[in-house]
């Protein structure tokens, strides 16, 4: 079939045996996208062909009705050559025929143009989403742990700082592990191919495990299972009800990216003149008081010395990054897209990206993390109610003003400012952003410590700030663990937060995908978030209603609804270390015509809601009716 | 002459002997406001009639060129008549001549037009701003500390809540330490009659003595002097080029105001079924996850038990407000103007108030007091970059994000969001004011414990943030004490930090007005703030410049710059507890061309500063060359 042949192309092209193939003729080891398809919105395509002196060829493209050939481009490294296409509303789904011909001889490359199919599906309120690092919940193929001919060959789940040998057919496997536990959409951290070299580390040598060092933007890594396993993954989980949510990293790159190793022009990375660090400080970005030198150092400082900085102002290099996303959305048929380390990017550039991936799928969420502690700094970098020049385009943030302030909250005593106040406060300043319906709070993510630890290992207060999470605007974030009391503080680094999922790997001694595997109050936690969780899908308020909160009363009582015409959800939180005993007065604005209430969690019925009991440090989700 | 006459009628209205003169006649107590101009940009003028049965008069106005009998207005209450009058461009000062006529007989009132004489001085970033609590300065006329027939009839020094005696004749009398010490304006603390009785609180009887308590709002208290010592003040104040910040009081007034006492109408205050109290949260008022419940709490909760809250939706109120602020800028010919409690009011009514006052004098400068915790929230109420349905027209706000940041950057050790960097990260966040350069910085207030204390009474500390106040963006403000170093907290009471200024007193021990009434250390603070307001005043990079701000580094080095295209302040501060030394070339963008830097302290200049060296817990003001 004409689709084989162009396939083990693409293979033969992606492995470099071009190489060898044709010695003397035009040399090509790989192209990029490797594929596309024909019915973007955008009719506009840029190839980058690499192989060895390239760039002396002249290219040709065999007639194919509705595609042009533009222009090409080269670089100042002769083994690049860009390759512009038009693909105009009628063309038809087929190969491409590209001619590339140098002085001795020519060489003929077919490149396929597919029939789009993706439909990603919107990640909305009604979505949980939980947080998976691949390498660590489970492995599900041994036989891809390790490649020798890779440049990390180790595999030790002995070292916190190496390869484990989780993959994509372990996630496949508890599928419905995660239809139980009720969450809807999984987000893995980065699975592109991370070939990186170990790197030393204060004296210890590290792997990235964690797939943040991208080597090439269009394999996902074969520890993984490659790119059929993903296309598995997303397959099967969309089957489920599953959504899956890609994490992106346009930032960087690993220093043995292929195209690092032989960079296209220079000016692709932010060059120093000696290495010089980001600030991570976001301040700079937007503070009309601050300097250009802060600017350049937040945005074009490196994240790492062995993380080289792409200069996204370059315009090839910008489509490149542009292309791989629209590529992943098509090829893979992803349904959310994660930005990475978003306020370090070139702000120009993400609203071209973003704008790039809206105009193909309108609904998509996209959202950045930016990692930043105040509420303006985190709606300079989504879509907010600002009225300055630059106008971030991203629908969404990782809500890390929730995640700081249940923390925080949860840590200390009730104050004007204090305690549960943090939340309320943070809440209140939703007023800044356009759709604060869209935020993606969490607890805890695999840069933070473990949420059970912060707290001190207190159940109640596990449950009390779970329960805002799971109830309060926006779309909840959990990260693998939180379920059954996974704990830790990131110290002596963040390996300690990221500890395999125990019954994920061959060998391990217990198993807390199972009950039996889980201890007394691990399971009680794993129930009080199947409980909510599933309860959560069911209701309108929670998934589609609006929001209202209530000025915490009595030193620490915090009363807040979720709402639809429909649907009442009454949320009361008695963060006092006493129980709290209130009439349900005040909130009549609300709950006018409420006869009962049921709670939740309990399932127990209440006839008399004129006052409220609720025991210390509790919360009681109540659905009005 | 003709203008002693109608003085005389107003006396006689004020002091409400109509009763006895025309006991059948139209019994006219009260003409509110109490004359009015030609000249105003609104022709519309409302003018309030009080007395016994006055509602039933027919009202008339002697033929007047260029200004009409609108209408006339009565409430509820038969003691009151509201006349609308429209004074046309073409009028010219003079007298009206009104008639009130009822069944039995009719009485003439001339009601002056004047020529409007005042030119409020902006108020701008020229300024350094000094509060003053007038009770507690300086007592420069003992005849009129204590009135028998006012409601409070003592004057006692012993007590912290009484008052004691403190006048504006007072303030007159030490306009030179002002021009001395560097300030240009003089806010101070409310001055209009506060005929309050002792309120008992917690068994402790207490005076209104700050003035917050308005009893009549045409007056100025006897005790400081009335209304000539207020005119002699500002007289006086403007002839040695210090201006005059009026506090203003909208919110609220006191239980013995002669309006509450007769109210106009039961709609002119909030009224609550049981007592109830604001919340003072200002979350309600821009959360839009908030509550109409908690909306209401914050604007028409009383602010205290004896201070009913007035209901600024009531439109003969509103107007009785506004003209009365109208009034006092052209009557008293202040140059700003305080607004108390800002958050507390309606904000559709604080808009068209300050509107007013804008119409008349758009350079006036306006600020609140809008005593919030956050950025966003202190962007609400002042004129801001947020774009939301709610547009506050507040040219400026005390800045309340300053104070705390500098008082708690004091107080801990640098950190990721602690110490200077907690300045720092308050003004990157300017971006949500329209105009910055306008808020009112400070270190300390009335409300607030006092800044000496705050910071372990650490005198390096103390300069550090006081360059920081005088140095950055905005217009500082500083408190009676500041500086000669007054200390205290807020225990028991506030009156802890509104101590008598010694020496302002008859028969005080010490005079801080005084070399040689203050101590070494009181010297060296008051030397201080002497030179760095005096450099200031001559500083157009100071007084006139941008601001741009560096990241701190190295643990605790903060370097900002005030700058025109004449001039460049460089402002190193050094919050680290060892000596720092660094390169300035990271300052390159701001610093090019400089080649030498006079320290306006000490007066040395550095040929060298391509390097800067600055002592522990030390901030050097250095002006580039």
């Amino acid at each position: 079939m004409k689709i084989h042949k162009n396939l083990l192309l693409l293979v033969l092209v992606q492995l470099g045996l071009f190489t060898h193939l044709f010695a003397q003729k035009p040399d090509i080891q790989r192209i990029n996208p490797t594929n596309w398809w024909v019915g973007m919105h955008n009719p506009n395509l840029q190839i980058l062909v690499y192989g060895k002196n390239i760039a002396t060829s002249k290219v040709s493209l065999k007639t194919y009705n509705g595609v042009k050939l533009k222009k090409t481009q080269t670089t100042e490294n002769p083994n690049y050559i860009f390759v512009d296409v038009e693909i105009s509303k009628i063309a038809k789904a087929g190969n491409l025929q590209f001619t590339f011909t140098n002085k001795q001889s020519s060489v003929n490359v077919s490149y396929e143009l597919k029939t789009r199919s993706a439909h990603p599906q919107a990640v909305s309120q009604e979505d949980v989403v939980y947080l998976i690092m691949p390498d660590r919940f489970a492995n599900g193929d041994e036989s891809n742990d390790k490649y020798d001919n890779m440049n990390d060959t180790q595999v030790d789940r002995k070292s916190p700082w190496l390869r484990h040998g989780g993959d994509l057919q372990g996630i496949i496997n508890h599928l419905d592990y995660f239809k139980e536990l009720g969450v809807t959409a999984l987000w893995l951290t980065p699975i592109i191919e991370n070939n990186t070299h170990q790197s030393n580390e204060g004296g210890t040598m590290r792997s990235s495990y964690h797939g943040y060092h991208f080597t090439d933007h269009y394999q996902i890594d074969r520890r993984f299972g490659g790119n059929n396993a993903y296309l598995k993954l997303i397959n099967e989980a969309h089957k489920k009800g599953i959504k899956i949510v890609q994490d992106a990293v346009y930032n960087h790159v690993s220093e043995d990216a292929w195209l690092v190793k032989d960079l296209p022009a220079k000016n692709w990375l932010h060059n120093w003149d000696k290495y010089t660090n980001t600030s991570y400080k976001d301040q700079p970005l937007y503070d009309i008081n601050g300097s250009k030198f802060d600017n350049k150092i937040t945005e074009e400082g490196w994240f790492t010395a062995f993380l080289p900085d792409l200069n996204q102002k370059e315009p090839l290099l910008a489509n490149y990054l542009i292309q791989h996303a629209l590529w992943t959305v098509e090829y893979f048929g992803i349904d959310a897209w994660r930005i990475d380390t978003y306020i370090y990017n070139d702000m120009d550039f993400m609203n071209r990206c973003n704008k790039a991936i809206l105009d193909e799928h309108p609904q998509m969420l996209l959202f950045g993390e930016s990692a930043v502690n105040t509420v303006i700094g985190q709606s300079y970098f989504t879509k907010n109610n600002l009225n300055i020049p630059f106008k971030c385009n991203l629908p969404s943030s990782c809500d890390f003003q929730v995640q700081g302030a249940i923390n925080t909250a949860l840590k200390e005593n009730f104050g004007w400012n204090e305690g549960v106040n943090r939340l309320y406060q943070t809440l209140a300043q939703d007023i800044v952003y356009q759709n604060p319906e869209k935020l993606v709070p969490f607890v805890e993510n695999h840069d933070t410590d473990r949420y059970f630890s912060v707290i001190g290992e207190d159940f109640n207060k596990y449950k009390l700030g779970l329960t805002w999470l799971y109830t309060v605007r926006g779309i909840p974030q959990m990260y693998y663990g939180t379920e059954f009391l996974m704990k830790n503080f990131k110290n002596p680094t963040d390996a300690e937060v990221r500890k395999d999922f125990s019954g994920g790997f061959n060998g391990d001694s217990g198993n807390k995908f199972l009950p039996s595997g889980r201890n007394a109050q691990e399971n009680a936690a794993f129930e009080f978030n199947k409980k909510l969780l599933n309860y959560r899908k069911t209701s309108e308020a929670l998934t589609k209603g609006k929001f209202m909160q209530f000025t915490p009363f009595d030193n620490g009582v915090y009363v807040y609804f979720r709402y639809t015409d429909k649907q009442k959800v009454m949320v009361v939180s008695n963060t006092k270390i006493s129980e709290t005993s209130f009439s349900t007065e005040n909130f009549a604005e609300i709950m006018k015509g409420t006869k009962s209430a049921k709670n939740i969690m309990t399932d127990e019925v209440l006839n008399d809601i004129s006052t409220l009991k609720v025991p210390a440090m509790t919360a009681i989700i109540l659905e009005l009716k």
